[in-house]
């Protein structure tokens, strides 16, 4: 069963790196941008066939490991 | 209009930093892993009300600078 982990920065968090993209952007002459945040994002496929127990071990995987939940949000998708 | 961009790696590109986040979590005991595949994820907020330019100016965004085209896809959405 595979899933979709996107990890972004809380609302409040400043994020440089989307900063540096914002302003290579403009200065490749794009004009009309207001924000880019920029955030990870995960493919995560596991050897499990019950949807609920798939979720919980992703869950798992997210505060174990792939999250910084003082500065980060977490939204977990199913693929397929 | 605000949209996402998921960048991903092509199938057949080798993916390192998804591999030792995958060995990393094998280590932290968690046993049923079949893959880990790691990419990038913007939010981009474009100052654009018509939402066929402002697709087309997120594409240009991804060729110009996101995206390697040669190693990479990329997905856009609709946020809001």
């Amino acid at each position: 069963m595979k899933f979709s982990v996107i990890v972004t920065l809380k609302k409040d968090v400043l994020d440089p790196q989307g900063k540096v993209v914002l302003n290579t952007l403009v200065n490749l002459g794009i004009d009309n941008l207001k924000s880019i945040r920029q955030g990870k994002y995960f493919e995560i496929d596991v050897d499990e066939v019950d949807q609920v127990k798939a979720e919980k071990q992703i869950n798992q995987m997210c505060e174990k490991l792939l999250v910084n939940l003082i500065i980060e949000n977490y939204k977990i998708s199913k693929i397929k």
